[in-house]
């Protein structure tokens, strides 16, 4: 078992540190980690947010744990040296097409969100978003219109593409409450035409599956009035970037969500996949020990349920996750003192 | 002084003729109103959602007083003929680029949101939507790829027309607070490159107002976690879509907010605009006399403001609705039992 670890720029290295140590406590046999360079951190060393030699050891692995990137040194680059480039490259080069994001509260931290908290306790939804088509991917650039410059971008959808990210929503809704919502904008968009009715073309492999389609202006809205109505949700790269960070901001602790992100390549294990924090790399407290590791033990858990197929190990984690939050103990975040390094230790000694 | 009054499906004529009931009140001199037909009601009587006759009233009038458009019928027509294309089709036919959509709570009535009440309270933003371009009007269709269909789209910007926008937003912040958020996706977008920079390059005429860019995904979280931080928010088309609808579940009583949708052209005593509830047609609900008002009468209240000059009148208006409210003539939207009717009934005899 090979898994690489691209801690990447501000807090993701200490946060990915802490999930290492959890990792070598679960004493995995036979476990290689080979470690690799991404983001700004990257572009000083080699170059480029997404050297070549990053990209090899991913494809030579089952796995990728990823930290975070960024940070303002490169905010004047131009934008394919930016480090958002690495995990865009990602992506794509790995045809890591499934992003899922569970947003679910944690039982007790209800208070962290805005929402109110009766409201933020019924909220217990998945994101899968669709990540290597859209108007991420289309052709684009500059030209000259009505005098001046314009920019544009050019947003697709073919069936192949949603087929294959339909058929990930409806399994994972089948083992969810088997209820999905596909968002879209087909009341103006021809790409969301495509979109729905491939959507409702797979639906019928799933006759177990309640299905519901929702314009996304309507679906931004229902995320804060009545989130709870929502289990699974399927949508494009777009209004997915969107709609899984409302609906993380709607659970109120992002520095305690996780995301995986699934190709089509089967490991000896599982699937394929990227697993990372959703939240950024926060330069402003970089190395100061103030960044919530449960994140990145969180994304450490998935891959090992998905890409490893340990899902004891992932078990384990997630309870060991649970006992810390219900033990109070809290970083700064979520209003406590603990530090990244006592936060990683309480995990680690909750493992059972 | 001529209004077209388009009142459309569902409960849109309900709303619009209490709110005209308003107008009535009010004794304008010389007024004249229009009537014509958009939406559903249109294409059964024309066979078009948009009859050419109810373009040229508008063209005709200083200002546009709309419903709501859209009913179960047309569900299954094609998208050129389904009511929405009435809205859509008069924005860009009428060069309505400006849509002004204010969302601030209502004293005492916090609890309808679903955001914790000091949060609701602390809402008082405006969003400056950009109506006129984006991917919602660029060139789009059905075209082969990998075997399949595909659905594509085309998004754009140029600088004229962002430059159009950011002018009336930074106006607008103006007369509020001098804060201005620019949202744009410019770590993906060639559009979004070219809006940041132009809204930058505008930004030099005003130099009182403090600007801040802030990606759409980031937006989406902000406007859940701390609404309370937004003055004003300029946006394209589409995120403007999106983030609006959201804001306005922030607040929580939807039926209540009205929206501006503005053009170049000024008339003798104003801009020339159209108005409307940011509600939709609720065709469940219609002829029931559950339909609340309040959004169609403070439409009415932009309308004289924006396009007639006629600020006393709006604020009137605006009194004898906050008036009503606080007196808890509720309708069931907002957990009483008023009628359409009785709503309205109060509003006018609280115009003083
Ligand atoms: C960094 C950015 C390009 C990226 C995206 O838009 O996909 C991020 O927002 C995310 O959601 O992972
Ligand atoms: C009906 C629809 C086309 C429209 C839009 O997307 O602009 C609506 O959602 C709105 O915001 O007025």
């Amino acid at each position: 078992m090979k898994i690489a670890v691209f801690a990447g720029d501000g807090i993701g290295p200490e946060v990915t540190a802490q999930a290492l140590r959890v990792l070598d406590e679960l004493a995995l046999p036979g476990l290689t980690l080979l470690e690799g360079d991404v983001g700004a951190v990257a572009y000083r060393r080699h170059g480029h947010p997404l050297p070549q030699e990053t990209l090899q050891m991913a494809c030579a692995a089952d796995a990728v744990l990823f930290g975070a990137v960024g940070d303002f040194t490169c905010d004047d680059l131009p934008r394919d040296l930016r480090p958002e480039q690495a995990i865009l490259g990602l992506r794509s080069e790995l045809g890591l097409f499934a992003n899922l994001r569970p947003a679910a509260g944690f039982p007790g931290l209800e208070h962290l969100s805005s929402l109110k908290p009766e409201v933020a306790r019924s909220i217990d939804l998945l994101v899968v978003r669709e990540l290597n088509g859209d108007v991420y991917f289309g052709d684009k650039g500059e030209r000259v219109s009505d005098g001046g410059r314009e920019g544009w971008d050019s947003m697709s959808y073919n069936e192949a593409e949603v087929s294959r990210i339909a058929h990930t929503a409806f399994r994972a809704a089948m083992g969810r409450n088997k209820r999905l919502t596909s968002v879209d904008k087909a009341n103006v968009l021809e790409t969301s035409r495509i979109w729905r009715e491939t959507i409702i073309e797979v639906a019928k492999d799933y006759p177990e599956v309640e299905l519901d389609h929702m314009y996304v202006d309507n679906a931004a809205m229902q995320l804060v009035k009545s989130p709870g109505q929502f289990d699974t949700i399927v949508t494009g790269n777009l209004f997915g970037d969107i709609l899984s960070d409302q609906a993380s901001a709607c659970v109120g602790s992002i520095g305690l969500l996780a995301s995986a992100s699934l190709g089509e390549r089967q490991t000896d294990y599982g699937t394929f996949g990227l697993y990372e924090p959703i939240h950024g790399s926060a330069p402003d407290i970089a190395g100061e020990g103030k960044a919530n590791p449960v994140a990145a033990a969180l994304s450490l858990a998935m891959l090992l349920r998905h890409s490893l197929g340990r899902e004891e190990d992932a078990a384990r984690i997630e309870r060991a996750v649970e006992g810390i939050l219900a033990d109070g103990v809290f970083g700064g975040d979520l209003g406590g003192s603990a530090s990244t390094g006592e936060i990683g230790d309480a995990i680690v000694r909750k493992l059972v």
